[in-house]
């Protein structure tokens, strides 16, 4: 039986070192494939690139891995890699990350790691976004590995069935203090920003967004709880942003003329 | 009775018509605040600005309405809006748009009009993105107005009560055609991208997305089938990307160390 085909990709850039621990990972259960921005893509969103030209270019920083930088946002690289490097084959899984930092909650409307595999889920490719709780760029990942090679491997082989994106989040602590892994909803919480204020050396002002994260979510079932229990948290994930319940309260607002 | 404090915003840019058309409506019922895009920001989804400084700077292109253009993505002039701006007022409704173009069905992910509403929405504001199936930059906003006008008037009334986010889009059609207003889901329909291949001046290859969307959904309550039978389309939204339907068959990755 031929391997399965495991599209990586990621919202940090090419050389982060989150990409290199995922493409270690993955390369132990499938073919690996490599497609991410060449340059830091954080907080992209599900951003992509329709006023400039997109370039793509072959990088040999992965061993025998076939890697690609492009120069879109993370949507895009899957976008790319579907059409331009793909070329008809079908990727059997799609992984991104791992992100530096959590995708929890709130988070995951702000993360190029989690739109990136939700735009290949679109395709009804099994999709999963890994992001562990620790911005460092020296962040440790060898940590969650254990857990994140389970998780890819029971994917593959029993796969997500009616929803096609996992959100996994990990908390960054010592292996031996994982608890285990959860399935959970999505933290209803939020970030309260503020804007550090600053003048340039040409005398102008700017503004440079940041912000505290606030959970008011105080619910058993969340994503932030179980990491703050020390849970791997995997929320499943849809791009149908329909408010269902409001529907029928909304009905004031019909008409036909 | 004071009038209520409506902000406008886009993701075309401040000088789109568009929101020139948004303005015009939403000032016949409100005090008005305008912060948008000083350039064309399309496709930005909830992208947000964090490896950069952003600018804010007041404009006098609205006459009497005070309005600013800020650096960032839509969801950027939203949260600066509130932290610089507003600087502690709080606006009883957002409205953002109206966008040259559909943000109907898988649209709403790539949509920067939609996600500045959202984020408005994220701290309890009613909101509301505004889309004109038409890309054109002369495109007619003048059909929809009295519709717009409607809406606009009957959330600031009635309020949207538990969703606090509606996805409006218009079909392009003379006002004696549109047929009137729908309550519907979103539609399950999607993208089929394309790469337009070609050579810069300097020789390098470079790639352009394209794409034909394509919508296999057929159900009569969805926003597309609402639009094509020539009414306004209204999803309600929200934040929550919990596919909850899915979590129960997901129990097989739970564990316990």
């Amino acid at each position: 039986m031929s391997k399965p085909l495991i599209l990586v990709t990621n919202d940090d850039g090419i050389t982060a070192p989150g990409i290199r621990a995922l493409i270690a990972c993955a390369s132990e259960l499938g073919e690996v494939l490599v497609i991410a921005p060449d340059s830091p893509q954080s907080a992209k969103g599900h951003a992509i690139t329709v006023a400039d030209p997109l370039r793509i270019e072959k990088v040999d920083i992965f061993g025998e891995i076939e890697a690609y930088k492009c120069s879109g946002t993370p949507v895009d690289c899957v976008k790319m890699a579907k059409t331009v490097v793909l070329n008809g084959r079908t990727a059997d899984l799609c992984v991104s990350g791992i992100n530096h930092g959590s995708n929890a909650a709130i988070n995951i409307l702000y993360s190029g790691t989690v739109s990136a595999a939700m735009e290949a889920s679109l395709d009804g490719i099994d999709s999963i976004g890994f992001s562990l709780l620790d911005f460092a760029q020296d962040a440790n990942f060898e940590n969650a590995m254990p857990f994140l090679k389970q998780i890819i491997q029971e994917v593959l082989e029993k796969g997500l069935g009616t929803t096609k994106l996992l959100n996994v989040n990990i908390p960054n602590l010592p292996r031996e203090e994982i608890k285990g892994i959860k399935i959970c909803r999505q933290a209803n919480a939020r970030w309260v920003e503020e804007f550090a204020e600053s003048t340039d050396p040409w005398g102008r002002k700017y503004y440079w967004l940041t912000g505290t994260f606030e959970n008011p979510d105080k619910g058993e079932d969340c994503d932030v709880f179980a990491l703050e229990a020390g849970y791997i948290s995997i929320v499943p994930s849809h791009h149908d942003l329909t408010d269902y319940k409001a529907m029928d309260g909304l009905k004031f607002l019909e008409q036909t003329v």
